[in-house]
């Protein structure tokens, strides 16, 4: 951890009052004088962190930036995703970032965000928009070691784990809709690109690029995506903190994470399950040129949508476009 | 198709006899300096073309090189695979190589061999010899409109295109081992590494890469694969033409692939199971930490082996280390 994220810690630690720059020397060992620098440079970025000579250090307000070491500071117990994160003010996309990364080898677990992308993409090369600093746009680097089959477990995941951060930093109650998206009352606002690198039987790397449109307002989304899509602000009637979800995010993937490494898919999917506005409703489910009607009834253990067709039959389907009917 | 290759699929025409300089300048739009000029440079890498005043020009032989333009004059009827080569004399992996081609947008159909390999590949990281001239080393790119699930449709295609084109060219009996390897009289001669690019329920794009010991001595293979490896060379007794035997795999992977486009796989399938040694057999499948012992009952329509366990479940296999029970 650097020491401008072990600062932050240590700021955050007393949830009231102040820490002294005797302490936070000791603690960290290094000088006063050091500290004061950090201290100096962390304001400079924003950090509002008052200085008294009784009380010491306290840390009065962040700012709305998304910043490594800040996030490294939220993340203490994590231990695969989130170990390493790196922050772009722009990018084209945050798949692209971590895709180069992946081919040079980087350790699973890496995450970058990036507070703008230019190209930023949804599924099958469709756009997606990446307004600056109105989301959390980043990719997730993992290594599973699992089939291709089953990398449907990993958006599985990612899903559980968005879901389950926005219900607790919102107070929302977001709905999964299978495979890749969050919705809010209907509207979506997050969604989830897995891209993967493989050989027929063994993935070698697997990028988990999520998009969320955190403080977006109506206006800033495109027209015809304005009655499909919504953001956490719309919804929540508030603004809300993008540092605090994006560690809540990350917390919880690595949760999920070792739970599948650990081959405990299925309690996963339990949960999943209990979010999903899918399952248990007749949907139409467009893979390419092919359509598949029925009613979704569970997921297997790869992750993927078993539906049960008008004849009776049961399809597993590893993706594509659901319409869901009510 | 550049002047050096047309020169070179003119002089192929006449099976016997020659061409006279007037009717190549005529029939390639060039003048017969240019025509003399390009024969020369041809001569200068080996080929060897006889010129008489009376009769034109005359292709004798040619050299034991892999050449682009060569391989082009080979190859007139092909639609996509093979419609553009590049050569190298040295890569680390022409899968590398034909990577970054598909991540630059390179169209598919692009096949790059190299004389020589310095980290070729097999499957699971494992290692593939490659010296120089002595083999086929090449990677195909293919962006088949495919869920990543029948990407082993591809592998399936390229072992049936490398056995009928090894049949044709060497007399040779083949077999193929589910689910990339190429064997002779139980010994492997060839093997096929399959990656992909993918999306969950889209392949964005794929790469074969096949690797044929055409010519290696026995005394060339390291010592511990003696007994399990051999080539083209050992087995029909004499030297292979490797120019002539890659335009025949490249020519029958074409149109094996223009099966696979326009959904038939199945009569592929047909053909593979006929010359499949592991159709048929008890079987042990090594899946990572998993094994799978039954009966190899058929390929389904993605590609993956069927087998019948001891409990008499089917199940489906997308890739593994097979051993057959004899």
């Amino acid at each position: 951890m650097s020491l401008d994220a072990a600062i932050l810690t240590a700021l955050r630690l007393p949830k009231t009052g102040a820490v002294s720059g005797a302490e936070l020397s000791q603690k960290l060992g290094v000088s006063r004088a050091a500290i004061w620098a950090r201290v100096e440079e962390l304001r400079s970025l924003g950090y509002d962190i008052e200085a008294s000579p009784h009380l010491g250090y306290r840390l009065v307000s962040v700012p709305d930036v998304l910043h490594a070491d800040d996030l490294h500071s939220r993340l203490p117990g994590v231990k695969v995703v989130g170990r390493d994160i790196r922050v772009f003010q722009e990018t084209t996309s945050t798949n692209d970032v971590v895709e180069k990364l992946a081919r040079d080898g980087v350790k699973e677990g890496v995450v970058v965000f990036a507070e703008s992308q230019t190209r930023g993409r949804g599924r099958l090369g469709r756009k997606w928009i990446s307004p600056e600093k109105r989301g959390l746009w980043f990719s997730v680097l993992l290594r599973p070691n699992l089939r291709p089959q089953a990398a449907t477990q990993l958006t599985v995941a990612a899903a559980t784990a968005l879901a389950r951060a926005i219900s607790t930093q919102t107070n929302l109650s977001p709905e999964i809709k299978w495979p890749n998206d969050i919705l809010i009352k209907g509207k979506k606002v997050a969604g989830i690109l897995t891209e993967l690198s493989a050989e027929l039987d063994q993935v070698k790397y697997l990028i988990l690029g999520i998009g969320v449109d955190v403080n977006l307002n109506a206006s800033e989304f495109p027209p015809e995506v304005r009655k499909l899509a919504t953001s956490l602000k719309i919804e929540a009637g508030r603004t809300i903190n993008r540092a605090e979800l994006a560690a809540a995010v990350l917390e919880e993937l690595d949760t999920d994470y070792a739970r599948i490494c650990a081959g405990q898919f299925e309690t996963l999917a339990d949960e999943w399950e209990e979010r999903c506005t899918t399952i248990g409703h007749n949907v139409v489910i467009r893979v390419g040129d092919r359509s598949i009607q029925g009613r979704a009834e569970s997921l297997d253990s790869d992750g993927a949508l078993l539906i049960r067709t008008q004849h009776g039959r049961l399809e597993r389907i590893i993706g594509g476009d659901v319409s869901v009917e009510k």
